[in-house]
């Protein structure tokens, strides 16, 4: 049974400030072996992944076989169903149709004090994607990380998934065709991230390493990091949902089951400020849930982590809302957009009741790497900027730096940096001495 | 003495690939004593807090004197003289005005098809900033870090810095009333990031941590890491100086040296298409070291980690840089706007013989808080965008979800997960049953 609450209940504080610190996830140390994993791999290159692919992947590779040929790629391709492909292909330009609107601009002006400020924005030089295997193998989250890398600019995208037992999904390889990866490598687990950090002889080390994965991969990721850049270590996926009387609540249960259905792990909350809805919700989830194939993962999350809160009215649901910061959050009433501009902490905003999340995680364009375990305070999802980064611009006149500089040779001097006062005192010496000329 | 290398050297790629890997940093382990700082810290909040005040700063407190009130803080910026004043107000209007254009627009359109789509930006609710106590108590730090914040819409603003035996600096504290910052509290180390990520009775939590510290801090925002949002860690700083012949090289050695004093870990590293610049610059480093107060730690830092390059022409010493990805890259040279077109790699950039990087530790306007040890490959200085998180917004029209919910509905069978599939499914079945009716 899923936790009901009513905000009226006289406990009730407590009993939210227990969901928001609940642990959803069971996180093994596996840092240690991790760590082996890297170290082999820095040191031995494509002879410990061919050695590791074959113990963990049960696939006997030489340094020749790790990347997938043209051929190769081509051949599964086609295996894909005109219908695959033409969804997946709808789902490549939107994608790519939103992100190309997050590309920043460079900018540059000039102050009164004749100082030439601004930045520019420029791509990392190479970027790769993990992808997992087996059966968490999504060609959407292909084409959520490689799409805002090549919209990015990104020269360089390398792709690693694992083929155990030599199997390989035809749609992740034609997703890396549409969203443009270059090369694509058969190889998985941590061995994978430490080549894409530091390279092997194949493969050519990159900037940034972004993309799902195990328990092992995550690790990988922290350890690595700092040697080049990752994104977010992803918790397992959220569903808030606010609905107000008078929703469908079979489409309510079914976008609970939606969220559910991904992970054990995952959370699905409803606050509603409806009663009679809350019920006929509970009671939808039940009926729809036995037919689902995925029923037992569905199932464990909505028993273990379902949570429907009855609320005083939609200001009290968007308040609680932000303090759990979801990362998808739909809201099915009358109103989304005045309702919307209360909710400030949130990875992605769902309005109205044609807008499901799991459109999000496919075709809207938006991308469906998102902020989880209440991150979304403080972090967002995956966008173009994840493969850019800025350079700060400065350029002083002489007459500039006559104006500004004494100020940064007095406080050089306050912070006991006298080289710093120095350098600029000595090209305002030479200033002072054309004007005394 | 530093490394010289010429490009026409036959060893020098193997000679420069050595500076790359170089590291400068000596990272004594420290992350069990900083597991353990941080459970005591959010087992027994502020006596904690107290207890570990008094053994590390030699400094007694009790819970309610852990903040700095209103009229000590007064009377220890009364102590700041007109002059530093003068120069620390000018440094954060300076900052304010740079920042204040860095901040980014939301937007909204709807497609062809009927989605409207788009983000919103949002602060954080809360940040706090750590400050180092003792020798590197850097005001302007200060500014760097909590300008932004509040330039971004931060609501409240939070301050840890140190007061070692009771000493705090005036400039500090008026860096923080100058920034607007809400609340200081006199602790340090470990337990004052620990304190911010969870809270105490005193100190509420923050949503996002920021600012330098030693060992110790740094290892603590990694640990808090995903509870709170952190800014990067910076290792040694670094500048990297493209020069031509023509250029003042006692210019060029007082902005190499004002990047050693940082640090006996801090690198620079000069350039040059001049051999006789090359020649020049060096001796007047020697010259110009032995007066410097610091000169034990510059001449340190300058003799392990200095290195002077002669490269065969401009395009050369560009290639060479982005190589190096400095946090700090000053082009001396007759046509800096050029040359930086051909930089794409650093933190932030100097153009022209009037622009030491000294300015922008202090008063050019953009943040002096860069990427350092190469990690200008993928990542940015400090900025607004710390402080703001986006949020995705999607609302489909029956139309929208008409034309492109049926490609959802086949990625979602394509992955297994039915329940995404269904949810979109009861939407368009009811768009049909509508449309037959």
């Amino acid at each position: 049974m899923p936790i009901t609450l009513k905000t009226t209940d006289p406990d009730f504080d407590r009993r939210f400030a227990d969901i928001l610190v609940m642990k959803r996830e069971d996180s093994t140390d596996v840092n240690d072996a991790v760590a082996r994993i890297i170290a082999d791999t820095r040191k031995r290159g494509d002879l410990a992944l061919c050695e590791l692919t074959a113990r963990f992947d049960r696939l006997e590779l030489t340094p020749d076989s790790l990347r997938f040929g043209p051929e190769e790629i081509a051949a599964q391709i086609a295996k894909v169903s005109d219908e695959d492909r033409a969804a997946l292909s709808m789902a490549a330009e939107r994608i790519r149709a939103y992100h190309a609107r997050q590309m920043p601009e460079n900018a540059e002006w000039t102050d009164p004090e004749g100082a030439t400020l601004g930045w520019r924005w420029s791509p990392v030089s190479a970027a790769g994607l993990y992808v997992p295997g087996g059966q968490a193998t999504y060609p959407s989250s292909v084409l959520m990380n490689a799409v805002p890398a090549r919209v990015a600019g990104v020269r360089r995208l390398v792709m690693c998934v694992p083929a155990p037992d030599g199997v390989i999904n035809p749609l992740v390889l034609l997703a890396a065709e549409l969203a443009g990866v270059d090369e694509i490598y058969r190889v998985g687990g941590a061995q994978a991230v430490a080549a894409m950090a530091y390279g092997t002889d194949t493969i050519a080390p990159v900037d940034k390493i972004t993309g799902p994965g195990n328990a092992y991969v995550a690790a990988a990721k922290r350890q690595v990091f700092g040697r080049v850049g990752i994104d977010m270590i992803a918790g397992p996926s959220e569903v808030l949902i606010i609905a107000e009387g008078g929703q469908n609540p079979d489409w309510i249960a079914l976008d609970l089951l939606a969220q559910a259905e991904h992970d054990a792990d995952a959370q699905s909350i409803l606050i509603t400020t409806d009663p009679a809805l809350a019920d006929a919700v509970a009671g939808a989830v039940d009926r729809l849930l036995p037919s689902l194939p995925r029923a037992e993962i569905a199932g464990a999350s909505w028993r273990d982590y379902g949570t429907i809160i009855i609320a005083r009215d939609l200001d009290e649901a968007a308040a609680l809302s932000d303090r759990v910061a979801p990362e998808h959050l739909e809201l099915l009433v009358d109103d989304p957009e005045a309702l919307a501009g209360k909710c400030t902490h949130a990875g992605a905003i769902f309005l109205g009741a044609f807008t499901p999340e799991a459109v999000g995680d496919y075709v809207s364009g938006p991308n469906h790497v998102l902020p989880t375990a209440r991150s979304a305070r403080f972090s967002s999802g995956l966008s173009v900027m994840d493969f850019l980064k800025r350079t700060t611009i400065a350029r002083l006149s002489p007459g500039a730096l006559a104006q500004i500089g004494p100020a940064a040779v007095r406080l050089a001097a306050s912070e006991g940096l006298q080289a710093h006062g120095q350098s600029v005192q000595a090209r305002l010496d030479q200033l002072n001495e054309g004007q005394g000329s």
